[in-house]
């Protein structure tokens, strides 16, 4: 009823706007369902039978006027079903109206969005030395000491001769450090080779055409605005630590590599990791997934085997071989790769391409260790392998592959009887994702740092995160590339020695009483977080490792109680989520820095462990960790604590993912590109 | 009114759905209107008086069950702000639950797109000579006689026996029979090296970021499921006409090519063009725009260029020459591309970028005739150049490129005094978008036929787009790389001949009145459509030619008259327009052919002209011409018909191009590129 009075009296209605050709016709129609009302509730009032009579008249007299208006019967009885449907098309109506009001706003908005006219913006003022800057430095190198776009607005101006704070690299680490530092702190330059930021964990997904690589990435320029910053897209190549200078080249259009400086005051090397190659031949056969180029390669590639599989001239064993697909690790990229691999071939694939590319396709995924995913919890590896093994994903644990030729791969599987087999696969192709190494950039640092770099997989730092070796507070390394080195009994026992010297006492003979011991471990738990969770029964310990009862420790039994937390604590995961909590750590402790420069400068403090006095340690707090494996995901929070699932949790999945997406821009992509998927599935093209 | 009582009357409504409570409140707050309406129709119904103050009491009585249901006051004055408030309310209301609906929906639907579950599809029915094909041909090659999904389920199989129509070629012809021919009368195979149709008219808004790649790209395998046809990706060498067989050539996994023969009944050649180099050195220096991985290359060499110049080692004269952008064609291509390359420039670029490039940015346009757009109407050239010239988008008109340098274009440039000079535009990246020229393939066919095919730049066909030189009715030519050949006088007087002999006449004694002329006109529009407008009127054209004024024209004046209107038919434009219309022809024709096949084989009639017996020649109709300038465009629909605009001629033209887009799939596409543009801007990444 409501909905076909809508439309019928659109017309009569002429300029009244939409929302009064909402109400206005309600009248007539109501006037009817009271009027039936009316006569349902005649035994209430059958006294006044004769005035009803009369107030029916009116009505009909009424009911008249309004006939004239539709010019049409109205309809004489409301089947409950009719009602429905009147609802229904005046709900459809209603939508209609307010997303044709949305269309006509979109439309209104972009409209506002062309820039008709320009200007060219007359004379800019660019400082001199940054047009030609000054050289110097060990090699005697352009230094940017001041920018091009310095003086480009007052905001940028006022940033000028604030401390300079260079960050090498656009990851995970550094993108935290740009969205918490406080902008008016420091004059922030970044350096990478890439002027997007990445979102790494979801670049499976884009292998496939799940997501689009555009919904991935974000311009660092973007990220950027909010501290004023400035970005150079180089490659970081050397630090000269005592001047204070980053090398960074840069390839020119002419194919030459160009050098120059950019000087800091403080410098956070955040540049990440590359794929380890384990020192395997042949990886050249293989694809990677560090970058989003490589994702574009491989879905190039799998749609390419696929079109190869269908030509007549292709024999049934290379179309085999064309369709096995090997993924070397399971780890959790590894396992989405598989996963996602495994959704197009099943969910897309079989809808256009001839039906016996699906029936020879095969996936492997190679492991080195008993299980997949095994830096999760056990019941999360099974719930994969399981689900896996039901989508005949082909799961070979205890394998280590040896060598990859342009057509198989060659691993070497250990049985259950515990003897080593070889054995070979035909593939079609590779995905190499084996952990990470260090990059190049990072290796030299280190050699350069000498005996006080001894990791050779990363950087290491102290827990304030400067990077051991170089001037305290001016160096720091976060991320992939860095670890943050937990000698506990080495600092500990330094401190003591100290202390001991001190009181005068020869510290081979100190004994410390429980609340020596206390307090030595409440130091212990400031320096180093992550000690905290193996500290916990004080008196245990102490009982433990006293091992004469004498009701103290001597030096000994101390050093070889923080010998035994040194080892119960691991190095922390090469994560995103790492990287993040690292960059949002340095980006607060810097700008509390900036803060509290004024007043020790005023107090002649320049000297000493700065960042202890003014922040706390870093502290990783593990928040979980997440994997897709096909129209199911797994979660892993830690101490026990899983869940695993099948399409709610992949809902659930991207919700966190959307929740942790670097911009709204990104989100709205990634939103796009799920509804995209849902709609029109994924692309199997080669563009 | 309405919306407060929808909203107050929800909860108590409680188990009711949406639909039912838009309905129910309705009936309370309707009763007062009702009620206000009666008290106001007493002077009507005076006489009623007593029975309309029961009436009173009765709706008392139901008011106060109202308020009970409600338990508020109701409101007692209802100033038109405060309802305008309340209808506001209540369509915000309606519409934030609209779109609740909206999203559960389509996360319901999202979930069903979801397979959990699969099974390997067993045993597949797949022919044994698909699987090893037969050998033979002149070159002794695999022959693809059966396919490998010829029997992949029932609507396949019943294809198997129908004629074979094979169309090389996944451009705008092939794609336009595709949709358009008759899905049951031919077993339909595809040949091209791209599995992907690319809508060519938008490509230069992708080279900026304006349109995702993904959304001008539709897979030709989705294309062709109407057609129950088969997609062979593989490049076209060569043609067998004799044996009916087209040589295929594919680059293997090893790089190695293998090649194979693909037999038909029909074929198809709409394999389409290659830029022109115009016998320029150094075009190894430019970018080109014909595939979806050139307007890839060109985004990211822009940005490139563009992060260049940010750097403090680059000199103010590199910045200048990197930031110097320059096309080479004022054609639609060329124009569209400096005009979205501007709109980047113009309002994306300056918000992140220093303000110093967006001044030492330049766009040349390098354009050898005296117009830009010079296939369009001079009014619309006109606007364009100024447009331009407002835009500081610089155009060089008569100007020639006579070599590309990696850092500079040297030109000669015809003055106005008509002398030329040669001039040198320094250059960090250049467009060469001058016209197409022919394939390969195209060359080696049209060498093949040898003098039948005069035309260097095409494969000529007749009217009826048969291939010149070729079986008749067996190979047609379409698109871009074909040109319809108008020897109108060559025709018919070859025709004449024929009569006349047939008469016993000498044909150079041939005389033609009036009525004979008229019908020599008529064979003459029916065969060449594209004629018809140049004879219009008859008796003036025979006035004019019957030199000696004898009444009739002897067989010189005849052949001079129609050689007179040979010169005036121009060759087709190489647009997508005219593959377009050409692909829609064919398959109209070869769906008749096929239906009348029966018939004609009953006859006996297998050879001679069918096509012409029962399908009409090939008429070009011009739609009109487009082109996107720089937040306005431009309308050319010929014969002095055209319009010029800003923001609504480019809502227009998207509008046209959104209609004309190949799916639904790339119409939401390219509606949400657009919703993307207005929200964040362009890319300004290298990815």
């Amino acid at each position: 009823m409501l909905g076909c009075r809508v439309a019928r009296h659109a017309g009569l209605l002429g300029p009244h706007g939409a929302a009064s050709m909402a109400g206005r016709p309600l009248g007539l129609s109501q006037t009817r369902s009271l009027f039936t009302r009316t006569s349902r509730s005649q035994p209430i009032a059958q006294q006044s039978q004769e005035s009803v009579r009369r107030t029916w008249k009116l009505f009909a007299l009424r009911q008249a006027s309004a006939r004239q208006l539709s010019g049409r019967p109205l309809p004489q009885s409301r089947s409950s079903l009719l009602n429905f449907g009147y609802r229904a098309a005046a709900w459809f109506g209603s939508s209609i109206v307010i997303f044709g009001i949305g269309v006509v706003g979109f439309f209104l908005y972009d409209a506002s969005t062309y820039k008709t006219h320009h200007s060219n913006d007359g004379d800019i003022a660019v400082s001199k030395v940054a047009l030609n800057p000054r050289r110097g430095g060990p090699k005697n190198l352009p230094i940017l000491e001041v920018c091009i776009d310095d003086d480009d607005n007052d905001e940028m101006r006022k940033q000028k001769d604030k401390p300079k704070l260079v960050i090498l690299g656009g990851g995970w680490g550094g993108v935290a450090m740009l969205k918490e530092l406080n902008p008016d702190d420091y004059h922030v330059t970044v350096v990478s080779p890439a002027n997007y930021f990445l979102f790494t964990p979801m670049l499976p997904s884009a292998t496939v055409g799940t997501l689009e690589l555009k919904s991935l990435v974000e311009p660092i320029r973007n990220i950027m605005q909010r501290v004023k910053g400035h970005f150079v897209r180089a490659c970081a190549e050397d630090v000269d630590f005592s001047s204070r200078l980053v090398e960074v080249s840069q390839i020119g259009s002419d194919g030459k590599e160009t050098r120059f400086y950019i000087p800091y005051d403080k410098l956070v090397i955040a540049v990440g990791s590359v794929t380890n190659p384990h020192g395997v031949r042949g990886l050249e056969n293989c694809h990677f997934l560090k970058d989003i180029d490589d994702a574009r390669k491989i879905r190039n590639k799998v749609i390419e085997n696929l079109e190869l599989a269908c030509l007549p001239t292709t024999s049934d064993e290379e179309r085999k071989r064309l369709l096995s697909f090997v993924v070397s690790g399971g780890g959790p990229t590894g396992v989405e790769f598989a996963a996602e691999l495994f959704d197009l071939l099943n969910e897309d694939l079989t809808l256009h391409f001839p039906r016996l590319l699906r029936n020879e396709i095969s996936v492997h995924v190679i492991q080195s260790r008993d299980h997949i995913l095994n830096t999760y919890d056990e019941a999360v590896s099974k719930y994969a392998e399981e689900r896996f093994a039901r989508d005949q994903v082909d799961v070979l644990t205890n394998s280590r592959v040896s060598e990859v030729l342009p057509d198989r791969i060659v691993f070497t599987q250990k049985g259950p009887d515990g003897k080593t087999v070889t054995k070979e696969l035909p593939m079609g192709f590779c995905l190499w994702s084996t952990g990470v190494s260090q990059t190049q950039f990072a290796q030299r640092l280190s050699k350069k740092l000498g005996d006080v770099q001894t990791n050779r997989h990363a950087l290491e730092t102290d827990t304030h995160l400067r990077l051991n070796g170089t001037p305290l507070g001016d160096v720091y390394a976060i991320g992939d590339c860095s670890t943050v080195q937990n000698n506990v009994a080495d600092h500990i026992v330094a401190f003591l020695r100290n202390l001991a010297w001190k009181r005068g006492k020869d510290p081979e003979n100190l004994e410390l009483h429980f609340s020596d011991w206390r307090n030595v471990a409440e130091q212990v738990k400031k320096r180093f977080p992550q000690a905290v969770g193996h500290l916990k029964r004080l008196d245990k310990l102490f009982a433990e490792y006293d091992k004469d009862q004498s009701g103290t420790l001597d030096f000994g039994e101390l050093r070889e109680l923080l010998k035994q937390i040194d080892n119960k604590l691991t190095s922390l995961p090469a994560t995103a989520q790492r990287a993040h909590q690292q960059g949002q750590y340095l980006a607060h402790k810097l700008s509390r820095l900036a803060r509290a420069a004024p007043g020790l400068k005023a107090n002649d403090i320049l000297e000493g462990d700065l960042d202890a006095a003014v922040y706390k340690a870093f502290e990783y707090k593990h928040l979980g960790s997440l994997a897709y494996i096909g129209n199911s995901a797994v979660f892993d929070w830690g101490d026990g604590w899983n869940l695993t699932g099948g399409l709610w949790a992949v809902y659930a999945w991207r919700s966190i993912y959307f929740a942790q997406s670097v911009s709204l821009r990104t989100r709205i992509l990634l939103a796009m590109d799920w509804a995209k998927r849902g709609m029109f599935g994924r692309d199997l093209m080669c563009y």
